[in-house]
């Protein structure tokens, strides 16, 4: 086997490797985050039904929330207790079902509704956190989005997230991974 | 660069290749199941809360039950609407929460409680599913378990399933990734 060939075949196998990298935010020319793809795959950290951070009545329509981190930026988190630069959690909203089929109480997830995004991005926001909603008008998926003033969102988790600006304290997945 | 190190090198980078087997199940000498591993990183495909099938009373400890599937039959399921022997499906039982840190209103996931198991093992059971429970009394953790009675779980998969036995009409994700 001559070098070259040796080289060929490692260059061949190596991409393998580099699958691991991590999914990261990609933005449109004038700024705007465009909604992240195959999240799905990703790592589930847990879902809420219904979850609200005041008094006020329940929202109109009953819904989960699933959450959803990069599996790099987990095994970062479960190894360091930081998330790394370019984390990205993605808050997928599904409508509360019930009643349906064989199901009598409860409630399943039923239609998908949309996602929201939070993002650390150091070098673009000076918060390193910024969130983004991708719900738009009547429901429908926005194409892209642009960061949420700080007021509306970052400010409550960062003065409450339980770990870096992330409300760990309501993902289970993420509590047990958490170096002690 | 000798063909002996150029092999040593491919053998140090191909393994990483096998890491896309998938996951089967690992019984015990004497045929009980073994809870299966690091299922948390296989694919969520929907939660739900409280659900049951009959008109009786909520459960006592209101709960949220997450699902996860292997990768590999996820991609199956997608990409033929079946899944391949050795499917594993884990429901992650975990309690709901409420009004803890800022939360004031609907429920989130609080603690893990145990876990039970779908299984697909065409060479092993004669109807092709069985199911498992790994919760024991007083909430124990359970080591292996053995397939429940026929009539209290499969009867009702195989009647009520959407597809193969599994009930596919209240998880979103499969859902969404079934063949049309």
């Amino acid at each position: 086997m001559t070098s070259r060939l040796a080289l060929a075949l490692l260059a061949s196998v190596l991409p393998l490797s580099s699958q691991n990298q991590m999914p990261g935010p990609v933005y449109t020319a004038d700024g705007a985050l465009l909604p992240p793809q195959s999240y799905r795959e990703w790592m589930f950290v847990g879902s809420n039904l219904d979850m609200g951070y005041s008094e006020a009545k329940a929202p109109k329509r009953s819904a989960f929330h699933n959450i959803y981190i990069q599996r790099e930026a987990y095994r970062e988190y479960a190894a360091t207790g930081r998330f790394p630069d370019r984390t990205i959690l993605v808050m997928e909203q599904v409508s509360a079902g019930t009643n349906a089929s064989i199901n009598k109480r409860g409630k399943f997830e039923d239609e998908f509704l949309g996602i929201e995004v939070a993002l650390k991005d150091e070098s673009r926001f000076p918060e390193k956190w910024a969130y983004f909603n991708f719900i738009g008008e009547g429901g429908k998926a926005l194409p892209a989005a642009r960061a949420q003033p700080k007021e509306r969102c970052w400010a409550c988790h960062n003065e409450h997230g339980a770990a870096d600006n992330v409300f760990v304290q309501f993902y289970p997945v993420l509590r047990a991974a958490r170096p002690r």
